[in-house]
């Protein structure tokens, strides 16, 4: 039975829409992102930070924001991230602010710094000491929102082949430690180089390096350091890698307020998480390797060596903040905050934990 | 012109309507909860975590999912909660799970055990170690679920009138102490009793009692026992202790899946993110107590002592378990992931803190 002539019809599908438009196509509009990262794919837990982070986006908004997550091998630029989020060819990135130093000095402070603050003083600076504001403050000329994006924990100071018993000892050692971190290690004497990820364990092996500094044994035992030169250092220089999400503005600002909100949540969810997961993957690495190579022999530097780094740190410090006031401006919120905040941690914890150890 | 019959306009409105509940209606629906806590309106930071949730849920939902927060002064049943959770009369609460050791002993370790896991070591056992799993096990017979709510970072072991110098210094002196820590308390003979909080600073004062523990600086400042008993001492009860969301089974399983997904994300940051917030509050507290009262003293029990509990911590824990076969089994996993996670959290905060106080 034919009841409505092909006018009538499109008609109906046309007042359908209408309706739908009203009430709900705005709200099911689908936003397609995408996120470049610097990372590899197996890269854990780097690369799990963005991912768990899309996929909570995903089920929150119930696929209407979905962000296609490429790691570095896809893009081929991984330290072309800032720019890309910055042009808009990709609308966020997943990267670490420390690497844009050289781009922006400004950017530098927002990962870690040496001696610096442990992570859950870090992101009490962040969300509760003013951290936000500055970092908001230092991307805003580059029409980008960033936000914490996992952090490392304290990162180990590195794989020595052989023991650091006093400062000469560190003289005319070839280290790979990138960075400031780099700088504060040449101004010990050491010799500062940079060497491809996959040329490492080689290059330790063969003694073209004595040294390299990596992350920590989570991330570290896949690399098979611990092999070939069993002294592991303490860290002193990255007590806290914050990660970052960058955020294109232009593109958050076109995005619904249920998106938005659903975004900062889901980015500052998996940020914490990757702190914490990297703290399961560290104690779980740590006891294989223990237990795989007893030989091991977790140091720390002795306090001729750690004062003259301290010393080291101090200048640079100074140097750099020369003619850039917001880099001091950074610089001495964390420093103030970092001596109210140690007190704390150390009634704390750190009195709890020397008692239980 | 009149084209279309009434009927047709009727088929038409109808087609509009079955098109909107398809694509929309459903959508739209307002679920409207309650959520009972155990906190007074202005216990900051505790009732700060189920607020900062509920918020977090009506952005990101866009008004879909409402949950009322009532503190405890509206409902008049701090200690209800679980119950009325699992009655049904609230579709959520925020408590502490070590509350309902007396109704069913299997839920008092999953906020804090003396001597345990410090915040990122049990979020660690919580999310990669089987606490979650755990957990769920034991809130099934209540057909509740439990998700974490919050942390307030190590606790104080309490506010000393005396110095205690030795374990009979202890012995005979009435102390503010609930739950298992007052047990081991009891132990080693003190004798222990619990005294409403608006009682605590006269009873202090007046020398009712001669010790009381409450929480940290950020929580201990507002109730003044440092202008009274000077000898702050160090804790070692309750190294990170979690508050809990709690939510009826019933209400969550009628929840659409983007709604669980919202509220299970908020409610996992606003639990990691009140330990953030606790550590800047006591950070910023002990600083001005320490301004306004220079005179307070930090100290931590002497070995003997802290032997002496950590003793009577093991016989307690071993006469618990008997004929508690899931309690041992998480007493035991949280053993097991402390004495693992415990190496890292050595070599990687508790060295580099130690360097850099």
């Amino acid at each position: 039975m034919k009841m409505f002539s092909k006018t009538t019809k499109l008609l109906v599908a046309s007042v359908v829409l209408a309706g739908l438009s009203t009430a709900s196509l705005a709200a099911d509009k689908v936003y397609k992102w995408k996120l470049a990262t610097t990372w590899g794919p197996t890269l854990h837990p780097f690369i799990d930070a963005p991912t768990k982070m899309a996929e909570m986006v995903e089920k929150m908004s119930n696929g209407r924001l979905l962000i296609r997550v490429d790691a570095a091998n896809k893009h081929k630029a991984p330290f072309g991230v800032l720019d890309m989020v910055q042009g808009g060819q990709y609308e966020m990135g997943h990267s670490a602010s420390y690497y844009w130093k050289g781009k922006d000095i400004n950017l530098l402070p927002f990962t870690t710094m040496p001696f610096g603050m442990t992570a859950p003083e870090q992101y009490a600076w962040f969300y509760y000491g003013g951290g936000m504001e500055l970092m908001e403050k230092a991307y805003a000329p580059h029409k980008m929102l960033s936000f914490p994006g996992g952090n490392t924990g304290a990162q180990m100071g590195g794989w020595f082949r052989k023991e650091i018993k006093t400062l000469d000892d560190l003289k005319g050692l070839k280290m790979r430690i990138p960075g400031f971190a780099g700088e504060i290690m040449a101004k010990l004497g050491l010799t500062v180089t940079n060497i491809a990820p996959g040329e490492l364990y080689t290059s330790l092996e063969r003694g073209t390096i004595d040294a390299l500094e990596w992350v920590g044994p989570g991330m570290d035992i896949n690399m098979g350091f611990h092999k070939i030169a069993p002294y592991y250092y303490t860290g002193w220089h990255e007590p806290a890698t914050e990660l970052q999400f960058l955020v294109n503005k232009r593109a958050y600002d076109k995005l619904p307020k249920d998106l938005q909100a659903i975004l900062v949540t889901a980015m500052k969810l998996s940020s914490y998480d990757m702190y914490i997961q990297n703290y399961d993957m560290s104690a779980t690495a740590w006891e294989k390797m223990k237990k795989d190579y007893p030989n091991i022999k977790v140091e720390t530097f002795p306090k001729p060596v750690m004062d003259a780094m301290k010393k080291a740190n101090q200048e640079l410090r100074k140097e750099m903040v020369v003619g850039h006031p917001l880099l001091k401006e950074v610089l001495d919120s964390q420093e103030a905050y970092q001596k109210k905040v140690r007190e704390w941690t150390k009634m704390s914890d750190y009195l709890y934990l020397k008692d239980n150890l």
